[in-house]
């Protein structure tokens, strides 16, 4: 690769340092700005260097970026922001509303077409790695159940569910996956297994001074949606334990497919993540996805596309002969 | 897919019986012949409707066939086979002698430009969807450390080596990966690992009368190459026993990566296959691949293709519309 990719970066949470981290370890990448709402004042970029500008900042910088990777959250900024952007340049998303996803794709998908840009949506590992995952097993094995388990991971939405509870001050909840359900699937059997069946949710909560324990504890199990459906467990903490040992965001899953091949073959398919940090891990195949996204423009590809339409030569940063000599 | 796909197998042996048993799981696809060396009287298709027809009768088939699955052996037949067949037909092969990959990619594809059609090399499981992994695991994480290991499969090769010593009757080879490599590994570790630190060799025996056991036992464990580098286990068994126990196929393996992101996060991806029948699963890939080849040669993609090459859309029977609905 003799061309750099020039990246851009818009908005920057947890998500956008991951990706200014993963841009320092690609050789064939160099990080041109990030962008937010908050301006130069109001972000610290992990490299100082970094060129930070406001939002509104970007149109001025359509010869300077190939891929723009959009960072922001899927409830309000990103269905405004994909299509927006892709107004201007080449974009990678990380839109996990599963339901919206048709939509997002639409409206994207128009403007890209109309601007010649191409933009990848709905990137990271669920939706991404793991939705091509189970597009592959069940290609290849047909006949079969796919399960898909989360965890053990800390969830952002469940977290907040928990901090919403009068008198609690603090609280991180996590995902657990049953090991005893996987392990059914591993030795081949299909069982039907319900979302709370597949999993646990451990709670661990900092209280409000004279809150009541008792109270709090049974209002999060008996909580609709969230902690209802699942065998959940409540640990109550101090505040100085919860940020000594609950300051991570690690996170994962499995996919695994049981089928059958021939008469009744067991054949078991299983994709795995155990994620130390999931903002960073979900920012790495952002920035992968970017070079991809790079290159189907290139060659002359528009329009919305997702991780079902990009080949693996697309994405990786090895040429096709030495992927051909060394890994396959 | 209002289109059948019309797929020829060319080869009949345990491979080709996949192939077979994998077309009748497809909704999309006929199998329209067989075609062996041995001819209609040498073949028994698992199916007794299915044409059999010799080899040299291919030529005949060139309107009636989309995709021809090519299921010779990797030492003799396909280096000689796909290019010969990629004249006539679209072509899938599984090739798997990984040193001559290069050179093979390159005849066929000189041949499959010129006759304007898509011919998919070293599909399977690896090379195939372990390959995949290799690269997607690398790019994805691409500081780290990337591990494969085989088994618990059959070996036919070590199998083969088994029975050519003198006083063995009969052997079956298992080769079996270390589970304590596999857990340094998942637990985040990046160690050097030689082939023999992991995995180990099961041999199960059945000597001819009056054979020298234990002479027999020290000839295996010292065998280069093949068994003096790895911790081997040799029993000895009787020809019933040998029969009723080992008459199976079953293969797998994990491609395992461990990497780091942002300062030392641990992140750590994995494959896992666990096959009932290797040549059956193999199979069900292959198919699954014919319906890449037919799709690509129709958006107008001509020559050799690797794995890498391939979208999850081109080889999913579902639209991509349901692909991004129910999957993503």
């Amino acid at each position: 690769m003799s061309q750099t990719i020039r990246i851009g970066i818009c908005g920057y949470g947890n998500l956008g340092r991951g990706v200014e981290r993963s841009i320092s370890q690609q050789a064939d990448m160099s990080l041109v700005a990030i962008f937010s709402r908050r301006g130069k004042a109001g972000v610290e970029p992990l490299n100082p260097l970094t060129t930070v500008e406001h939002l509104d900042q970007m149109i001025h910088y359509q010869d300077k970026i190939d891929v723009m990777i959009l960072c922001g959250g899927s409830a309000t900024d990103l269905p405004e922001q994909t299509p927006m952007i892709a107004q201007y340049f080449n974009t990678i998303d990380s839109f996990d509303t599963h339901a919206k996803i048709p939509e997002h794709f639409a409206a994207v998908d128009k403007i890209a077409q109309k601007h010649q840009h191409v933009s990848i949506i709905s990137v990271g590992w669920d939706p991404g790695l793991f939705s091509m995952n189970r597009v592959l097993a069940e290609t290849v094995l047909p006949v079969g159940e796919t399960y898909t388990f989360w965890g053990k991971g800390l969830s952002q939405g469940h977290s907040d569910a928990l901090r919403r509870i009068e008198g609690v001050k603090h609280a991180v909840q996590y995902t657990i996956p049953s090991e005893q359900a996987i392990k059914r699937v591993r030795q081949g059997e299909q069982p039907k297994l319900s979302t709370g069946q597949k999993h646990t949710r451990e709670c661990y909560v900092v209280l409000e001074a004279e809150a009541d324990a008792e109270g709090i504890e049974q209002e999060i199990k008996a909580m609709p949606d969230y902690f209802a459906e699942y065998e959940t467990s409540v640990q109550f903490i101090s505040e100085a334990t919860l940020l000594a040992e609950h300051n991570e965001m690690p996170h994962g899953g499995v996919v695994l497919r049981s089928g059958h091949t021939g008469e009744e073959t067991k054949q078991t398919y299983e994709f795995n993540l155990t994620l130390g940090s999931n903002p960073e891990f979900t920012g790495s195949v952002l920035v992968a996805y970017a070079r991809a996204a790079y290159r189907m423009k290139l060659k002359g590809q528009v329009g919305a596309k997702t991780v079902f339409d990009v080949t693996l030569s697309e994405l990786s940063p090895k040429t096709p002969e030495t992927l051909r000599k060394d890994y396959l």
